[in-house]
């Protein structure tokens, strides 16, 4: 089987991403990709790691052409993928969206917290939110799937067999996570300079930060019931890489946590459980649609402590996109997905 | 007045950060710096920063030549500090060791983290934890003074004002610190070689650091009894900089919590309050003794988060061991003390 | 004596910089700092790590108020200066030139490289190029001061003993060059980003760099004709500081090259020789303004390399100005300049 | 056909590289590897990338046992793998020393640069040089392959165009070469932890590095006589990446360069000759076997610039190992070597 693939919007980084994986599946075609801005121009003459791997060039938006597709990835900013979503879905092209206008079940919270009202709520409301280890058998079937945040990948792998088995508090529930700066995306800011950003350190977007009611959603989705969670991004002087620190305080300090979770990720293909008194690097999953976690209770006391960590633009983004690609199309979850990480 | 230094293994992180301060010192003059591995070897030699500003060699460790200097600092590995204290302290020489010697005040304590039984619980039982936010008129007047780590330096000043005047609960403290790589010193160790480090970020020590126990005592003395605390240090790909994020529940969310910050630090020449809804960054204060703190209440909810910046080599260590000099001599606490954060 | 120095265009990395230097100077105040898009903006709510430091807001550029400086830095793109410069001049205010406006003493050459006629080629002829090791005596007269480009000034600082001593061949000399990226400015750009930039290396403008002929200008007067050169300059994944690899061909290999380069710098205050056999860091002179220097002779052959470095934001800009500043004024020359490398 | 594989020495950074690729190579089967300081321990222990991916544990060296694989890898400190060369070569396993055992083929001139005498100089005579570019026929048939320098890779195959067709001066080549931090080996020394390496660029050995006589020796093999090459390293940080900045003296300015890179190198697999007028980035090749190459005329004169980027530990080393292997087994010379450079 061959797949043949469009992607909307890919100079981006998670764009980028995209094509380095697509082009080494085995049963993936990439049809067109399309960029407003970039059209005419070879893919690799802006990547050059795609020299002499991919010999396409991106053209402008033709809604057409993407309805030849079977599926197409939009990586493109919010409020995109929901403009074209219709006209696609009616034409039976799969959509596989890696930005936010899928993500949040609720057009009124999607609204608060995107600015614009949603254009397609019916296609929302049947939306499947792609985190493949909670959701999969609806990902097989779905028409339009939202792809998780990066930030609400790593924290939710990280909360959910604590919350799934009731053992925490879960109306304090604090997510202190770290992320690289490739997740600020490939757009001409100050703030994300090299001279900026290296050599320091900082918290960003404490006041309230659009992966906030994300993450709340899925973590209510597991608890039965709405959540209290602080989340606090900070901006890492790395390139890719997110390391969720998770607490919670636990219910009853006696459970096996180390077991719990071998359980819980025993037959999935993306997340190690780490042996117990570890701790994951970021740089154990650099290029590797992998989540590790390890979890701690530091001094035997009744704070749980989770360590999740995954590659931003894998398993946070385009490495995910492909395995949901794979689950919509019946091919094994792990084709084309078996990079190693780069170490060092 | 003219203050005859004394420095006992100048040649690690800590020991050339006291040198770059003191060289520019206007009321020192460095009598002798000991480091029985670089005996002979010119400063300027190791160190190439101080060529031209520093025309001293190490000397192999000679008590004699200690015991005629106003004042000694350890910048020692831990343990070394305890030996030659008494003999000092005995002869009127001021020490301030930068190790963590004095920094526990029971001995028991501190020998279930160090390792090794105390050599000097009575000087231990008299030392002034060096932290002069809290501590600062016992400094003025004391003979030994344990430098605060870097750590417990970040998160204390953060958590301070919240403690003192009894607004959180302290049996849930988290404390998510992140330190530069300088923090694990100078020492050959595969663990910090850049290519381990750069490009990834972790925890470590979740299970216990030698920090905790320091943090604890110091919270428990601010609110007058014991403290539930969590700990995460992590390490970051950067040089100098530590970045505290500390978590609380707020007994009563109606509190006007900067003020309360502003208040509290408002007569301190090294304790920046920032604006209410910013992020300080650690390259705001590279290479300054200073530590930078913002307070937030995401949502308006009843946590609190605290965000704490310091250079680890400067307000962390070698700048508050000079702070510490200066009200042990007399001398305006801002004197050598105003370098501007080097940024970018 | 106190100087009344006018700022404009800080908002730059030579801005932030200069006013690092300027707000420790004890002989300066600061009048006004001027700039079209921060006006009505505290300074320091842009640049953090001067909170306290420096208590005054950018304003919109005022000729007016220009004119009653005792000395106005321009901290501008190419091509604004020579727009205010006569003005000022004719006011009696220095003016010291941080940009290219009068780097080039033939306007035809200067149009050429920089894509626009000068505006006032008289001032032109008349400006003084900033290089003290070479143009002291000139620059204390000066009224129009063209501060040397980064570059440059590592790259002359190197080749000048060379071949003001005639010991070289100057048809055949090359210049390999590496620059930390806050050479690129604090501008939006996508190349210099963070995720761009860091864990990578490239050169860059190989086909031609607008720094080569200012070197050229500068080596030919020295050379007493015109010489060739090859300038590749390559962007470091790091924030500040400059290293020239220069390479010549020797007419006589047996000179005590290493005795040369002492006397030729013996009395400089900002230009120390490293010892034979010795490679100089960028982060010795990190914050520092000093230009550090090694001379080799790979296995006693007849090419001779030079190692030069600075820190591209102080003796490469603002601390270069600073000095200059000092000449123009009588100051000693080191006054507000002695800041310690900041190592690690 | 399945390959069975032997690695000496796998726990530095040239042998987590080889397991990367090798367990990624579809026909390898890892059968020992060893490792004195870490016998007993499992390899995705110290290597949490291969984690789920390589399930063996590293096993005292054991020459029996190495001699039941059909070729052995060393990945070992210089001098190791002359000592069991012979034996596994009477037994016929191929041998491929990642080291610099077999790299040049004057055993005086070894013992010059490596400081002790060789074992075995018959079989250095035999080795060849494993730059399939240059030998590819020779290593197809070899016994025992020196797999070449990550310096000499990137260095001779940017000249050898010119130096084969006779067109520069031969006896005045410059190659000034930076390198990120991983080609210094994962051991415990001071000088590349994070703290020294990190945000500051330098040169090293200038007086003579072990990479210049190889280098001389090829070049000089093309040439058909000795050359005169001065060799300048850098240390640059980042992890990965070797970037050579070559230049020469063309002895006729008016041939076509650009064709003559895209002529010699157009069947070349890993070798990638960008467009006119590029700058190729050492992140373009990041984790791929892969050297690309830029020729640039600067100003049009008799000076030609080449610039050649690596990753030092996969062209550098283990990709370009296992490429001879893929040679010396007759497989497709890009088995298991189609990674894409990850980018960002």
């Amino acid at each position: 089987m061959t797949i043949s693939v469009g992607i909307v919007g890919g100079t981006g980084y998670t764009g980028v991403e995209l094509l380095r994986l697509l082009c080494q599946h085995p049963q993936v075609r990439l049809h067109v990709i399309t960029s407003r801005s970039e059209a005419g121009q070879r893919v690799a003459d802006i990547y050059p790691n795609l020299r002499g791997r991919l010999d396409i060039a991106f053209s402008a938006p033709d809604i057409g052409e993407l309805c030849q597709c079977d599926v197409v990835f939009f990586a493109t900013p919010n409020g995109i993928a929901m403009e074209s979503a219709p006209t696609l879905v009616e034409a039976g092209v799969k959509v596989i969206d890696l930005a936010a206008d899928f993500r949040l079940r609720d057009p009124a919270v999607w609204q608060k917290w995107y600015g614009m009202p949603h254009k397609c709520p019916d296609l929302l409301a049947e939306a499947v939110y792609g985190l493949p280890e909670v959701n999969r058998e609806q990902i097989r079937k779905a028409r339009v799937i939202a792809n998780p945040g990066c930030y609400p990948t790593a924290v939710q792998l990280g909360f959910l067999p604590l919350i799934e088995q009731g053992l925490v508090d879960t109306g304090r529930l604090i997510a202190d996570a770290k992320s690289g700066v490739s997740g600020a995306g490939r757009h001409a800011r100050v703030d994300v300079l090299f001279s900026e950003a290296a050599d320091s350190f900082k918290a960003y977007g404490v006041p309230g930060h659009r992966h906030l009611p994300e993450i709340s959603q899925g973590l209510a989705a597991a608890a039965g019931g709405a959540v209290g969670l602080t989340f606090v991004p900070h901006l890492v002087p790395m390139i890719r890489g997110i390391h969720a620190t998770l607490y919670a305080n636990l219910k009853d300090p006696h459970g096996d946590l180390q077991a719990l979770y071998e359980q819980r990720y025993g037959n999935e293909p993306f997340v190690d459980v780490m042996p117990a008194g570890t701790h994951p690097e970021t740089r154990s999953v650099r290029g590797a649609n992998l989540c590790r976690i390890a979890v701690h209770r530091p001094q035997g006391g009744d704070t749980v402590v989770v360590l999740s960590v995954i590659d931003n633009l894998v398993k946070g983004a385009a490495g995910q996109a492909v395995q949901n690609m794979n689950l919509l199309f019946g091919l094994a979850e792990t084709t084309g997905l078996e990079q190693v990480a780069l170490l060092p």
